[in-house]
């Protein structure tokens, strides 16, 4: 008896944590501690400092009034919990406002991949007439306004000719926006190896996470982020959830395979992200993996596993950037021309 | 010769020098380098974190969108730097944000004083329809909805029989702002008795601030804040700058005495908040003085006076206080019924 001891079920448990951390493995990457390098946007502390300021600067909005972090707001998850955001003049986005945290390892950006990279995206939405409607024109003018900004953008690019301009805006906040990354979740330290770091209900939701097929899209290093696929490929969700107006990236490559194509969103942070999908329709985590059960999957899943799929879920949340606020320059005294400040349509709600 | 040394200019200066700080203490205090105790209100650090958690709350306000730091960015001096603040569905507000910096020292608060302190403040905007456009109802469902706010309510405020209340949510605000004072300006240099910290332009600039009548309404610890004065005392300024249909404290009061009397503001860190007076129209702060001498002091101020009580307002700006951006806590799961969810009127820009 005591020369062959039956395999415990302590024993037992462990090897299975043992083989599911291999599993995960092959599909998964944990978050990095530090922020990646980005090619052709060298990252210094006086670049990321430039950038975050330039983050919450509402002056390069039309408005004055709404910055990038107006939507997505570091203080909820990078995102506005809204179901689309609301921008210049009240007038709200077509789609949810992705989150910006581990946004630097999509391998695009929006939710139709039409920027290829955090510079690009940056450009957008203060442009977007229903975000921060600015011009590019009057966002360099405000720049050249501020003495501050004159001196750290010299600082920053001393090697440009003209060191204030809207692409190097963007180089400065992608070099930020690459720093908002949030390490540690215990999924990343079951990733590492402390098989202690999931429980066992979030062990089983992962098991079936897999199982069931959720990572044959949303693996890597953001469960998510790295390919484009069809919403609805077994069963179109409702118009609520998928409206027809919006054929995703089929805007962009006007290929017909490409209708109602998103780019899968990162599940990191998930649970603080809500609403969910580019319609930002369904608030309830657990409605959403129901929705992407039947209409991804063509799987009815039971209550328990949607559960412990959530609970899952739960475990992808990591460390949340520290952001001392920065403090923004201002205009030097005589300021800009007045065309500069806040023009400021007659808008009123509609009674 | 020896014996009797003539006066040099450099004693003369040292003496004039310190006859303008005798003279400017017996006006104007030092902002103190520590938060002051608020009477009945407790300032405990728990308490202070929950303020600051509720000041950057955009989910206090019905369209998730808004928070306090919206019009009073700590970004931009405590503003928002707009003639009068956007706020639910695009709306604007009636006269211009003043800065929360420093504000505890103000003597009441709003415009027209219709809040005797930054608690009894604290609960307008947060209901005020082209505001946050929020319900205490709404406001206390929402809080209830979060599980850590539940738990800092009740650390915080341990002997109610509910924590989690509107005037709660307000008295720890009111704790958070008490915090938001910038100390170490260099006029506060100077009062503390170190000539050096002003310069010569600057010094003229107080000399004239102090004769020509400016310092008998700006006094003080806040220089302001702390007296009604009707506007425009000796000439009308145009009702570009006091719109006729705003007749400040009368509001508050309904005394003939109190048309067009408002608080006034304090000139602390003036030149980081334009633009300027209630109607929120003079972007300019040598302008602002221009239109003071002549309404309020019925004096036509030299060019060069201008400059330089404007320089010496320069002195005025102090020390930001440093704000790490609060990581907000989500709702429970399951959430709190649709109607807390941002419901969004249907709003358009006029074409």
């Amino acid at each position: 008896m005591l020369a062959s001891l039956p395999t415990t079920p302590a024993h037992a448990e462990a090897s299975a944590d043992a083989r599911l951390l291999e599993r995960a493995k092959g599909l998964f990457e944990p978050i990095p501690t530090a922020p990646p390098q980005l090619p052709g946007n060298v990252s210094t502390p006086e670049k990321v400092e430039l950038g975050k300021m330039l983050f919450f600067e509402p002056r390069l909005s039309a408005s004055w009034f709404i910055s990038c972090n107006s939507c997505h707001n570091l203080a909820t998850a990078g995102v506005d919990l809204q179901p689309a955001s609301i921008g210049h003049g009240w007038n709200r986005g077509g789609r949810n406002a992705p989150t910006v945290l581990n946004s630097v390892f999509n391998f695009a950006q929006f939710w139709d991949g039409r920027a290829k990279d955090l510079m690009e995206q940056a450009q957008g939405p203060v442009q977007a007439a229903v975000e921060m409607n600015s011009k590019p024109a009057d966002v360099v003018a405000f720049l050249n306004a501020v003495p501050e900004y004159g001196v750290r953008f010299s600082k920053v690019f001393p090697d440009d000719k003209e060191p204030v301009s809207f692409k190097n805006m963007a180089r400065a906040i992608e070099v930020y926006e690459a720093t908002l990354i949030t390490p540690n979740a215990r999924f990343d330290k079951f990733l590492r190896g402390d098989l202690a770091a999931l429980t066992g209900r979030e062990k089983t939701g992962l098991d079936l996470f897999m199982d069931k097929g959720c990572s044959a899209c949303h693996n890597g290093i953001n469960l998510g982020g790295n390919s484009y696929q069809p919403f609805g490929v077994m069963a179109k969700p409702g118009a609520e959830i998928l409206p027809e107006g919006d054929p995703g990236r089929f805007q962009v490559t006007k290929t017909a395979t490409d209708e109602y194509v998103f780019k899968v969103p990162t599940l990191r942070n998930i649970v603080l992200t809500p609403p969910y999908f580019h319609s930002g329709k369904v608030w309830d985590v657990e409605q959403a993996v129901a929705v992407m059960g039947s209409s991804q999957l063509g799987a009815t899943l039971s209550g328990d596993e949607i559960a412990a799929i959530a609970d899952f879920l739960d475990s992808l949340n990591g460390d949340m950037p520290k952001t001392d606020l920065p403090i923004l320059p201002a205009i030097a005294s005589g300021g800009p021309a007045p065309h500069l400040r806040p023009a400021l349509p007659e808008m009123r709600p509609r009674e």
